[in-house]
């Protein structure tokens, strides 16, 4: 990767992050480690980036006046997550901002619809959809795709939230008020019996120059990402395909930085895109110890025009594990210490102040040699967080 | 190292580090890591720490009172430097302050003359010494040890300032006025002809359990470190023999957290101990990505009372170059982002706002499985840095 390149930054560059969730964070740290200066914007100080953003703001990115006073002193802006609204992102670029990926990419992916219709002009391999505005219509989609379908709002889904699968023609009535059909845009995907799930991360720099990291395989629980385990087990046709598949959707909406695609192998062994996301993802937390250069860092180097680093990874295995809050609590549960006491293992802790059953509180990378050791190690910390039998 | 252990913490642990410099800043990115808040004091905000500390505070550390002040808000206050005053960490202390290491371990370490009476006592290993109160006290250590001989000061010297060799009788004169002897306390050395420098990281938590980190080799320029290479090569038996007399070292000061253990391997192949730092060291940067828990890491459990991490290497070689200012400029020099570009090479740039010629601007990491690969790799990236030249 070592190449000729414009240098853009005279000092120290300033890299502004829309958001301060575990995401910031993790990206606070990767461009601490490059001595790239951060600023970071959220609506409270109550988040894990204040922990280590070098500049905190406390403001409403929903704002578009904040967020563009905000930007101004930063050399480019990104986000850690795809609900920032498009338009917003727009008004900071027509300001002067340098917002990475850009507001063209935000808003295609943060529509849902308009995400996979995208996707399919450029012959990247989704389930069939339709955009539904009425019951009649998602009816008539249920006549066409067949029964059982999956209804989904265009906007603001994450981890399970913003879906349901409609069982059948009875069925419709409850699923559209579930998702508040009529007041938010809805569309209905086929339902497709799948195998199992899949990700890769691509990272895509400001020359279009583009990194992918390993075929992972995804666990979800709750429908929330759960472990995560590198290499996937694939033949490496598989992976190549599923790669390509990845670079593919990652192109067809103009990504730069750190993408996470996620997958589907359905039951007859085709792969499809389930969707894409405009930033680093759960599904490449693993690369922060198990690859020459995280996701992270990636994304820092790749929108402030430096050269993307290594995706390879040091050792054949990593596994990575949730910590979901097991208790409404503090945020430093008494089990901590033993969990941290783990051998061989690392643990992320996101320093929020307050521990809520299902939050995610942190989560653990083993790295090794064999899966099955890497796994029983960090299923092993995980447990110990909450554990207050001993 | 799975242990039970008193849970001291309720909620997030607050860090107090004296002093932001690279190794301030590296401590708080382990801190957050495990979601720990840091709270940093440095006299000017222009330092590393200042991009990355949770809270940052301008202020004289040198001031018993402002110490106080800013030690309230933290659970456990530690030091970046062996250069503040035993006597003030005293007051601090007896504010009801937790400072690990304890002033007691830092006022026998800071003075050098101390801190080699106490190895001494301890069957700790180190050249011939005696202190020196006149030019005559100097002339006759040379008549005892033989010339030439090693003339220090007891305090506050590193990286070669505050020693310098005396030739011989007449070289005395120069010599005693060179480090200020009348004005400061001094304390000469036999010469010790030594075939290479060796170091040990130590790690000792609270409750006195200790782990120790590979025997490195390290490489000086101008009398700063300036390239590790870990492991050394040794036999299995020298190592063991360097690892204990490390810890014998540390055990010898009541040391609490990282310890740095230079060493020598005389000519003879006698392996004595030169000297302490009673804090996490340039010999063990490598350790972020060499090793499956870094000194900074351990060094945030140990005075945290969490339990210590693995410090087994991940690959067989890890290599650290430091990264040392060519030339007077900005923070971000232009061959920076080549440097960035070199394949599995880990750059840590410190973030210092501006570049002087020999400052520590920041380090590279390699790891892999031959140490000439290694060294290369890591040599290249270094030199790309102040490479103005494509």
């Amino acid at each position: 990767m070592q190449r000729d390149r414009e240098i853009h930054w005279n000092n120290i560059p300033i890299l502004g992050i829309i958001g301060g969730g575990q995401l910031a964070k993790m990206l606070c740290q990767a461009a601490g480690k490059l001595g790239v200066s951060t600023r970071v914007i959220e609506k409270s100080n109550d988040c894990p980036a204040s922990q280590i953003a070098s500049e905190f703001v406390v403001g409403d990115w929903e704002d578009p006046e904040v967020l563009i006073d905000f930007s101004k002193s930063c050399d480019v802006v990104t986000l850690e997550s795809e609900f920032v609204e498009a338009d917003i992102l727009k008004k900071a670029e027509d300001a002067g901002t340098v917002v990475l990926p850009n507001s063209d990419s935000v808003r295609i992916v943060q529509d849902k619809y308009f995400q996979k219709t995208r996707l399919v002009e450029n012959g990247v391999s989704v389930a069939d959809f339709i955009s539904v505005e009425t019951e009649e219509e998602l009816e008539k989609a249920g006549q066409k795709f067949g029964w059982p379908l999956v209804l989904k709002t265009r906007k603001l889904g994450y981890d399970g939230k913003g879906n349901t699968t409609v069982a059948s023609p009875e069925d419709i009535s409850r699923a559209w008020k579930t998702l508040g059909g009529g007041k938010v845009s809805l569309f209905c995907e086929k339902f497709v019996p799948f195998e199992r799930e899949l990700a890769v991360m691509v990272c895509t720099d400001t020359d279009g120059s583009t990194v992918t990291y390993p075929l992972v395989e995804t666990f979800q629980r709750d429908h929330i990402c759960h472990e995560v385990v590198c290499p996937a087990e694939a033949s490496d046709n598989q992976k190549q395909t599923a790669i390509d598949l990845a670079v593919d959707a990652v192109k067809s909406v103009g990504g730069i930085g750190s993408f996470g695609v996620e997958m589907f192998e359905t039951q007859t062994g085709q792969i499809i895109v389930n969707e894409l996301a405009p930033r680093v993802h759960n599904s490449g937390h693993y690369t922060i110890e198990g690859c020459y250069c995280s996701q992270f860092e990636n994304h820092v180097r790749a929108v402030l025009s430096l050269p993307l680093g290594s995706t390879e990874m040091i050792l054949p295995q990593a596994v990575m594990v949730n910590i979901l809050g097991e208790k409404d609590g503090e945020g430093w549960p008494g089990g901590l210490p033993k969990s941290i006491g783990n051998e061989k293992v690392n643990i992320h802790w996101y320093g929020k102040t307050k521990s809520r059953v299902g939050r995610k509180m942190g989560h653990i990378t083993s790295i090794g040699y064999s899966r099955e050791a890497c796994l029983k190690a960090a299923r092993k910390a995980v447990e110990n967080v909450y554990d207050f039998s001993s």
